[in-house]
Order: C-alpha cells, then structure tokens, then sequence
C-alpha cells in the first residue's frame, strides 16, 4: 500500500491530490485541496504561504511519492517563474523527509489516465471521477489534475491487461468503463 | 544593528554573503560561502540540499533581512529554472521565520556599490573588498555578488554626504578610497 501525493503547481491554486495505490491497479482517494493565494500578494509571502500549507500536508498524511507537474519554460513567463518557484519549494520539502519526487508532462499524464496525450480537462476530470469512484468530478480543473498526477504515478510500469480487441490500458477499460455508464459517444482523437 | 544576508541564487553556485549594518554607512562581514551542487545530479536533491544549507546558515546567523538577486526570465531558460525554484526556497524559508526579502536587480546592486550600473564582475569584487576592508577579493564572483546584495539592501535610502565635487555616494566614496589606495586610473564610464 503506497500513499502518493499529486501536485499541480501554481501560486494562484495549487492542486494537492492524495491517493492510496493497492495492488495491481487499485487507487482510492484519501484527500484533495486547492490551496489559493491572491495574485495581488508579495511573492514571498503567496510562496510562504503555500509552504506551510503543504509542510502541514505532508506532516500529516506522510506520502510515500510524490509526483509534481513537469514545468516547461515556453509558456507565459510570469506564470512559469511562479510555478517553478513552487516546485523548488516542493523538492526542498520531499528532500528533507526522503520523499522521491516525479516529475511528469501534462501529455504523459493525460496518456496514463484518459489513454491519449490530447485529452481535454474536462475529459481527465471524468475519468479521474470514473478511476476513483467519487460522486462528482472533483472542481476545480487543479483539483482533478493533482489526483491525476498521482493516479499516473500509481500505475507507472503496471502491464496493461488484454481485453477484446487486444490489450487494453486500465485508462482505456476505465474509460469504457465511463462511456458505457454514461452513455456517451465513443471519443474520436 | 541589522544582520543581512544577500543571496545570489543558483544551482550550481549558491553564493551567500552576512553583513552587520550599523549607523550610517557602517558595514562589517559576518560570513561568506559558496554552496555548489554537481550539475549531473537531479534537480530535486540539488534543491534539497542548498535548502539543508539555507535552512542552517538562517538558524545559525539569524538575518533581519534577506536581500536576493530578481531572476529575469530572458535569460538562459533552463538556468533561470533553476535560479527560480532555488528564490521559491529562499522565500519559503524566510517566510516561515518571518524574515522579510529584497529583490534587487544586477544593475541596481551595481549602482549601489560601485556608483554605476554597468559595472564589471571584477569592479563589483573590488569593491566589495574595500568597502567591507577585507585582504582580498572575495571569490568567486558568486560570494562578491551575495556580498554586493548585502551592502546594496544596507544602503538603501541612506543619504548620500557631500564631497569637494559635489555630492558623492558612498560607493563612489568608497572607489575614490580604493582608486587612491590601489593607484589605480580613475573609472571611466
């Protein structure tokens, strides 16, 4: 049993998603958070902030993984200077508790959970609502994506099982699984 | 008496230098250091560790102030990732000790110690010697700098006396000192 905490960086809101990974593909959620600064803020005092929040998290649910969201440079350069400010306080924070920090692209994440690169917010919340069980897609878009980020990280290298027309990914019999429940067209990439 | 401490941020070369501000322009030294990490390794234990050195060299010296070099983002992206994530400690650390930060530019730290803005690297570093009357140049640039941001954040709003030219600031008082000192031709800009 591995307990694995999803972030989906930012100073505005910071997703925070934990979950507990059993065996095979097994996942369930134990907590989910968007923490919020005020864009108006001091940056120092917003990344303050969100560190003592996420110090208090990590001291109380003891993740055994991280996985944080890979921040590239060629997007907006005021939002990319936050977020890699954040993900600096975050490797700082694991690195003192020997907590093993992944880093992983929106594209690898949406592949492990929706089955394709080019999904839609709206379709990781699905299927992360779907994989977990939970009663309504979790709000907002950063919640969804931390749970995602550590469903990815939860079955990172776990074989894919077969189903009918070949071997199917567990994101591809889940998102069967949805559609079927939901009765929704198939999704066309 | 303030106890400041200027950090010129980076991965590979962390430089932190410790002034004791008194009256007027008074500045002595404390302590200056240079923390490297080995570009090969990963960025999450690079980071871990300078914050494991942050972390003691605040609980060790206990600054009122932190003055820290501003990351630009027009420079080298994958430097300036690293610059950014290292700023994101130094803000949590000094956040949770409620030590307040400084953001100084390049040019800014230049003006206020050598009395103009597009100083070299090795006029900031002789400088700094004379200013703080140390028997050499700090070195490397990095434990200059960190010095520089020090005395930059020292200075701040202190009126500048008067000199038989006119008004001089400190730093050009200070480069008279050592140009007089040193022998040496008068800086042209």
């Amino acid at each position: 049993m591995t307990v694995i905490l999803g972030i989906d960086p930012g100073l505005t809101r910071l997703g925070v998603g934990l979950i507990r990974a059993g065996q095979g593909r097994t996942v369930s959620l134990i907590h989910v958070d968007v923490y919020r600064t005020p864009p108006g803020d001091d940056p120092a005092a917003r990344i303050g902030a969100l560190a003592l929040q996420l110090e208090s998290l990590l001291d109380t649910y003891k993740p055994d993984l991280v996985a944080l969201e890979r921040v590239f440079a060629q997007h907006n350069v005021r939002t990319v200077m936050g977020t890699a400010q954040i993900s600096g306080v975050v490797f700082a924070l694991a690195h003192a508790r020997s907590i093993p920090v992944s880093l992983r692209t929106p594209s690898e994440v949406k592949a492990a959970v929706t089955g394709h690169g080019r999904a839609t917010k709206s379709q990781v919340g699905t299927l992360v609502q779907s994989i977990l069980g939970l009663s309504e897609v979790p709000k907002p878009a950063d919640a969804a994506d931390a749970l995602a980020l550590a469903i990815t990280e939860a079955w990172r290298g776990t074989p894919a099982s077969t189903g009918p027309q070949g071997p199917l990914t567990p994101a591809q019999q889940a998102w069967r699984a949805a559609e079927a429940k939901a009765k929704r067209p198939k999704l066309t990439e």
